[in-house]
C-alpha cells in the first residue's frame, strides 16, 4: 500500500484583518480570477471591516495545514427581505476537491440561517471554468432558478442559484 | 374650450452635488420606497459624487417647469464585459404618465450606448406596484429574461429585464 498524505479538515473562521493579502493572493493564485476581482473584493473587505454590522459583507477564511487556502464573502441582500447573497467562493488550485469549498458554503448557509436568511442567492457564470463551482452549489441544494443570457459576455451568462434557507435546517 | 396646462417635456441632465437632497424626496415620495432604500441610494450618490469615474455609478435628474420630479441611477455593472446596469428609475406620482421615466430610461441607454455598452439589464420586482415600471422597459425594448422566485420575499419575485445596446443604436 502507497502511503497517504493526512489531509487536515479545513477550519473555517471570520476572516480577520490579517487575512487581507492572503484573500488577495488567493484571488490572483485561483486561475479563475483576476487583478480587478480582487481591486472588487478588496474594497468589499475594507468596508466589511470598518463598519461590522448586521448588513455589511461577512467574510470566512478556510485554513488547512496553517495555511489560508480558500475564502468566502457573503452577506444579506440589502432592499430585500431576509435574501442573503454568496459573493465569492474561492479556493486555491492546489487545495481544491478537498471540501474546502464546500464546508466554506456550508458555514455560510448556517450562519444566514441562525440570523433568519430565508433565501440564499449565488450568482456565477456559464462557462467551464465555473464548471466545479456550479456543481459544488447543486450538491449543496442550490437550484438553477434564472438564466441570463450574455450578462457577463457573449457566450457567457449568468446563472443564478437559489437556496431555501429556513426550510432546510 | 376648456384650457389645458402646457406640459413642458422633461429636460434629462446629468445630477449635480445640489441634486442630492431632492433626490431623497422624490424616493421618500415616490409611494414605492422607503427610508432604507433613501439610505440606499444616497450611499450610491455620494460615491459617484466623491470619485467620478467612468467605472462608477452615473445619475441623470429629470427637470420639468423649473422642478427635479424625477432621477436615474445607472451605470457599468463591474467584472463584466461592456454591461450596464439601470439601479433606478423614479419619477413624483404627480408627474407620471407624462413621459419623465420614459425620457430618463432613453437618456441611460443612449448614454450606455455611446460609451460602448453591450447590454442593460434591470432588476425590479414582480408585484402591482411595479407593474407601470415593467410596462415602460417593455416599451423600450427592454425584455424579460430571468425571474428569480421569491427574491425579494414571499410573493414577490425578482424579475430581469436586459436590452442589447449595440444592435438597437
Amino acid at each position: 500500500m502507497r502511503g497517504k498524505t493526512i489531509i487536515e479538515r479545513p477550519e473555517i473562521l471570520a476572516s480577520t484583518a490579517d487575512d487581507r493579502g492572503q484573500i488577495r493572493q488567493i484571488i490572483l493564485n485561483s486561475k479563475l480570477f483576476q487583478e480587478s476581482d480582487a481591486e472588487c473584493v478588496e474594497s468589499m473587505f475594507d468596508l466589511a471591516l470598518a463598519r461590522p454590522t448586521p448588513d455589511n459583507y461577512r467574510f470566512l477564511s478556510a485554513w488547512q495545514n496553517g495555511t489560508m487556502v480558500g475564502f468566502a464573502c457573503y452577506g444579506w441582500e440589502s432592499l430585500t427581505h431576509r435574501t442573503w447573497d454568496l459573493f465569492w467562493v474561492v479556493t486555491l488550485p492546489e487545495a481544491r476537491r478537498q471540501g474546502i469549498g464546500g464546508a466554506l458554503l456550508d458555514e455560510a448557509v448556517r450562519i444566514a440561517t441562525v440570523e433568519g436568511g430565508r433565501l440564499m442567492v449565488i450568482y456565477t457564470s456559464s462557462t467551464g471554468a465555473y464548471a466545479a463551482a456550479r456543481k459544488l452549489y447543486e450538491s449543496r441544494k442550490f437550484v438553477r432558478t434564472a438564466v441570463v443570457p450574455e450578462y457577463y459576455n457573449r457566450g457567457d451568462d449568468l446563472h443564478i442559484y437559489s437556496r431555501r434557507l429556513q426550510e432546510t435546517l
